[in-house]
């Protein structure tokens, strides 16, 4: 099943999306919001599948689906958890800047908690009022979890994951080391993520959602050339099942929780870092990457980040080359 | 005007309350949630105020007010984000362990993202898995904004002030060293916080409320026993409007954000740190900043972390001592 929220007022108004992404049918009156469904899974999910049954048969009135009027599926969520699953990325990181990692990332999540009272749409513009600040994406899995139970087992975890997306964290690269310098983790450099316009059942995946990780290659385009192809099923050190229990370790989880894999990243084939896609390698999930294996290789960072007039685009494909979670599409621009 | 949330699924039901915390009117014709009425301030909040009018003339069906009833005002958010803003308690923490306090912690305000998934209600016990976590209580006084554009200054900001309440924000202060260490800042170390029975609109509070600072005692007995009585308008360097104003510099907030404003905490009339009550002073507002004075003063914390059947209260006066926003009071049990 495929779900969908178009813009309207603060939330959305949720619909059920057909598997190739043409068709939508308007499923409000079964749950008015995404968030309203998610906190009343149990008793919506079989009616919200028998309506997107009726779609994929044309059994029901059905309206085009375009992407350019989906909001982000949650518009706005109670909570935006952001894992670093993908420690080869953070090891690189590291390696430029000659700081020494700890052991312990290898068996640790590392997990911040990030912004989630406004999403920008899929479509929309990522503002950026100074280019000084160093403007990123961060290309991500994402998993949408029910109520986790304090405590909850990695399996309990992963039985609460009920919906599959991607997400475009942006990131202010230059703010970073000093609010990481004060202690409390990022908060200016982490402004509004944006979302892919349809987020999954994992059922609907198949085989391409197996041992709490989506194997799919993460596909990341910038202005236009192809910029990332990272298999976002490989180099997760910790699954979404690992992630979820590690944020439910002290506290329950509320439905509608949203957990990010962190910037998807591959080692190269040869085990060293990855190489730029013109070079036969898989790309990179962020600019902080490319910088940084720039940084290791030739002394200094080339690639410069975001600025107005930048186009980021992010998704995964199925085996016909059609967008599984819909596109992710963001232009830059200035203020 | 007063406003609480009876519990009720999972937002609670909007309350006007009257201003001696008896009496309540049931508010939820005008908006169902305090989200929602929050979501819509201008279209609804003269229609509060009108109730809440009617309630204090007793012209309207009155229910009596329990604050057992009462769920967290919020009972989740889009939004918490706590501030430091007694920099005072941050340059004892820092003295005890011997860390230097960067000069630039007196200008640049500290701020985490917190989790707001789910909130305790202001009687829930408190939850307590490992008595070796370190659990203290920390309080502090919290406004809920409307919506706040990017990029906002001081005076917007504090014009954009809706409430004004009370926060126990409880910490695991033993898991707090190893996640500042890994750089992402609190997480596990931040469980469920709480907040007062009920907040209060600015102008409900005269010249308490005044230059973005609560002019009041914050009250905390621990174990039935006084351990603080700070002056919230005293030592707070970085006011509200501040506050607001830093976490609106590279994303606008959401409706019904929560932004704290970290311990309360008071200097000695001496300048020093300050002292116990039962030394004369004013006491704490957390179990970490007296076991950081034994440190300095003592060579060791004395002054244990909270175990199960420990009971925290916390509130703040009017000149009849009776409670303003109503009292957070929970014990904590094991599990």
């Amino acid at each position: 099943m495929k779900l969908a929220s178009l813009k309207q007022g603060r939330d959305g108004k949720l619909v059920v999306v057909s598997n190739d992404l043409a068709w939508y049918a308007d499923a409000s009156l079964i749950a008015p919001t995404l968030q309203a469904a998610l906190d009343n899974w149990d008793a919506v999910e079989s009616d919200l599948r028998n309506l997107h049954t009726d779609l994929e048969h044309e059994a029901i009135p059905m309206m085009r689906f375009h992407e350019r009027q989906a909001a982000s599926p949650l518009p706005r969520a109670y909570q935006w958890a952001d894992g670093s699953a993908y420690v080869n990325h953070v090891a690189l990181v590291r390696q430029a800047r000659g700081a020494e990692m700890p052991e312990t990332f290898w068996q640790d999540p590392l997990m911040y908690q990030g912004g989630s009272d406004g999403f920008l749409a899929p479509r929309d513009p990522i503002p950026l009022k100074d280019e000084a600040w160093g403007c990123d994406l961060e290309a991500e899995v994402v998993v949408v979890t029910g109520d986790v139970p304090l405590g909850a087992s990695r399996d309990e975890a992963l039985a609460a994951v009920r919906l599959v997306g991607l997400t475009n964290d942006v990131s202010l690269r230059n703010l970073i080391p000093g609010e990481l310098a004060k202690g409390f983790g990022f908060f200016q450099s982490k402004p509004a993520s944006s979302f892919s316009p349809v987020f999954v059942t994992p059922d609907s995946l198949g085989d391409w959602w197996r041992d709490g990780k989506l194997h799919r290659k993460l596909m990341v385009d910038l202005n236009g050339a192809p910029f990332g192809r990272a298999e976002a099923g490989e180099d997760m050190t910790f699954d979404f099942g690992t992630l979820i229990a590690h944020a439910a370790k002290t506290r329950p989880l509320g439905a509608g929780t949203i957990i990010g894999s962190g910037t998807v990243s591959n080692r190269d084939s040869d085990g060293g870092p990855g190489k730029p896609i013109s070079e036969g390698g898989v790309g990179y999930s962020c600019l902080a990457e490319v910088r940084t294996v720039e940084t290791i290789q030739r002394g200094k960072a080339e690639t410069p980040f975001l600025k107005a007039g930048d186009t980021v685009r992010i998704w995964a494909e199925d085996d016909k080359h059609h967008a599984i979670f819909g596109v992710i599409e963001q232009t830059v621009t200035a203020g």
